[in-house]
């Protein structure tokens, strides 16, 4: 990452280096694995001038985060065009890019890491979250979405959460097919809601009628058919 | 709880009797709200005594979580008879009793409480999901479970855990319902991973198929046909 040439960076230019860095490092392993010695010398830089910049691990550690939270938010931006299901389809490959790129600063974090209980981090965790849940409710085209269809959207993003952390632990089953087969869940999920209310039933009529006959809709009914005979 | 007469506690009574006090305090607040204060007085003790038996609130916290830990997964519990629907659906009533009963303090721990990353606490939350696993395989009569039966096992215990926090947040859905849907949306996401899987479709023909008519699976099936004609 150096050349030859060394020239003096501003204050900002090296702040920005320096998350690169620590972000790297830290998706690569636990971040408690990861000391600022390590840092410092990947950034070619002294131990002391890291904490010039930052005053501990922790506070490099939330920075390094807050990059990778805008990376994933805007992984969930999808244009307002074609078939929900492909949309979400989309988005779930990008999600489990994120994912398969930070895995073990992924898991740590989500697990219990260093940093967990820290407002920050938590913050920064919620406002992913929030962006998600956001991002849903746009291309649903529910602009005050009844408490129904909050449940089963916040309660999908946290089964993406799960299946997330527990391919990572082992990568036992193929993630097209977890990308896919999550897609049918949010299906599955708002079905079921939709069989227990008449408000989501109504609502899951205008939004999936749109589907085509060969998108993931269509396919997992067609999938549950094929199972139930 | 006093009485007129007072006599000396042994020690292990004592403990007992403080982890009670401090789990009805910490279950009725958020426990970074309890002071030791509050817990001598609950207790009708001094606050050195209390750390006399306890040397800070982390460690009284703790046992007072590993006391309901044990209380929640004794709730799993469950005879091997009847239908499963009916089995998984009695296990959720419990389930909500205890969500109930403990809202403030199960809220503040899962959503990132004062003890949140200790090894003790994330140990014992983990010990309670696993609980919750080995129940449900028990049930399913499968004693090796291939990967894709853990992965929906494991994510429907997450989606609990989530609904649970949601329904907490407002209680705007009632709980009955939520607890019906539980057990329909395990049911769904089974038929998921089975809509993708031979292994998976084969073995859940196996367990639904003494399901009776009358049973939430079925309930869950009737309502869907009703939801798609």
């Amino acid at each position: 990452m150096t050349t030859g040439v060394r020239r003096r960076m501003g204050v900002e230019e090296r702040r920005q280096q320096l998350i690169g860095v620590a972000l790297e490092l830290f998706s690569r392993r636990s971040p408690d694995e990861v000391s600022i010695d390590e840092i410092a010398s990947a950034a070619g830089i002294s131990r002391p001038l890291v904490y010039h910049y930052f005053p501990g691990k922790l506070s490099l550690y939330e920075a390094a985060l807050k990059r990778a939270s805008e990376d994933l938010a805007a992984r969930f931006v999808e244009p307002h065009e074609g078939p929900l299901g492909a949309r979400l389809l989309r988005v779930m490959g990008r999600f489990f890019d994120f994912v398969d790129d930070h895995g073990p600063g992924f898991y740590a974090l989500m697990r219990g890491g260093p940093a967990v209980g820290s407002s920050t981090t938590n913050a920064l965790i919620d406002g992913v979250r929030q962006a998600a849940y956001d991002q849903i409710l746009s291309h649903l085209d529910v602009a005050e979405p009844p408490a129904r269809l909050q449940l089963v959207i916040r309660s999908w993003i946290s089964l993406v959460e799960s299946t997330a952390l527990q391919w990572l632990d082992g990568r036992r089953v193929p993630r097209a097919e977890l990308e896919s087969q999550l897609v049918h869940d949010f299906a599955a999920l708002a079905a079921v809601s939709a069989a227990h209310d008449e408000e989501m039933a109504a609502l899951l009529r205008r939004v999936f009628k749109g589907e085509p006959g060969d998108g993931p809709f269509a396919d997992l009914a067609g999938r549950l058919l094929a199972l139930a005979s």
